[in-house]
């Protein structure tokens, strides 16, 4: 729970007290990959500082967001969990996620990316009301790829050496920004995408996201 | 724009770059019901400091999500209102409300409410597949009341003067509470909720509402 309470009797107010301080939200875009040890999410959070993060994930805990778990000796230290109502978090991130996509089409100098942020945009950016068979998608970039598999109802990370259907390789910004079918025929045109696959799977790909306006 | 960026190239971490700062997406939670004066915004929000509101003015206008507008003259002053992008943070506030429903159904000592508030979580629990005719609703509380008029495709606040189908009388948390159909029996028969109105609206204003699990 935030030191601070708004003090006001509304949801919104409500979920920004117990979800709203600065880093708490990132902590749980992490952990919705599954459970995480200390130093991963130190790592995955960089520069977070050490206190920051300790802190952050004692507010999780108390709030009955986040399991703490011993981890069974020899080993030693602990892995954090989401709890279900940590897990409902999901559409308020994914809603973040889907407001800010244009913010990711451009990349600013010195921004980190983990491919793990990209499967995020896959999982905020296909239509739910998607349906056929499953594709396979390896989203390939400078700074590491990540491969998922799409169904009609979840969305799971493969192994980063499985076979896929299709692979969309570019820059960061660049495959995020072919997670709209609007802008995909003028990123291959510029040379600055590449799409292999089957055609078959590619189309069906394209169909698995919702087109979105281009900002010019 | 927050003064510290994360650093992220992440839709989500750039999301709170620029909207993530406290009290920020509680300024666009009222700028939702309309244009609104400074010192209107001032005294909604209270009690945030005037030069925090300030600043978050200043912000959202120069991340191109609040227009000012001065008045025109004799009256002095400005009116802030969301440009679109402002406006599309409808999507993050509501998944903030539906995920913190169940933290209105109890009243912290010291709250404010304000029915505005009701009104937001109105918008946020109807089901979005919704159809029928429409009902028209009074929230009626020892704090205030509110009215909205429900249509399968938009809900609109009505002047608080105007008859209505339907009027939910009883606390602000009991009257959030019984937005969830599966509490109003047990709302009711406490004696804690009283419902006024046309039976037939009463019965089509519970199928607007998506049950939920109650929480004990």
């Amino acid at each position: 729970m935030a030191a601070r309470s708004y003090g006001q009797h509304c949801a919104v107010a409500k979920s920004l007290d117990v979800v709203g301080d600065r880093w708490t939200l990132l902590v749980v875009r992490e952990l919705l990959d599954g459970p995480r040890r200390y130093r991963d999410l130190l790592s995955a959070l960089a520069p977070i500082a050490t206190d920051v993060l300790a802190g952050r994930l004692r507010d999780l805990e108390a709030s009955g967001l986040v399991d703490r778990r011993a981890l069974p000796r020899p080993a030693s230290g602990a892995t954090y969990a989401l709890t279900g109502d940590g897990r409902a978090l999901e559409d308020v991130i994914n809603a973040y996620a889907r407001w800010g996509r244009h913010l990711i089409e451009r990349r600013s100098p010195g921004d980190v990316v983990r491919p793990e942020w990209l499967v995020r945009a896959v999982r905020a950016y296909v239509r739910p009301d998607r349906d056929g068979p499953p594709v396979s998608l390896r989203l390939a970039t400078p700074d590491g790829s990540a491969a998922v598999a799409i169904t009609a109802d979840r969305i799971d990370t493969l192994a980063d050496d499985e076979d896929v259907d299709v692979t969309l390789s570019g820059a960061a910004e660049i495959v995020a920004a072919a997670m709209n079918p609007a802008r995909v025929a003028e990123l291959l045109t510029a040379g600055r995408l590449r799409i292999d696959g089957d055609p078959d799977a590619v189309r069906r790909l394209g169909q698995l996201f919702a087109p979105v306006p281009v900002r010019s």
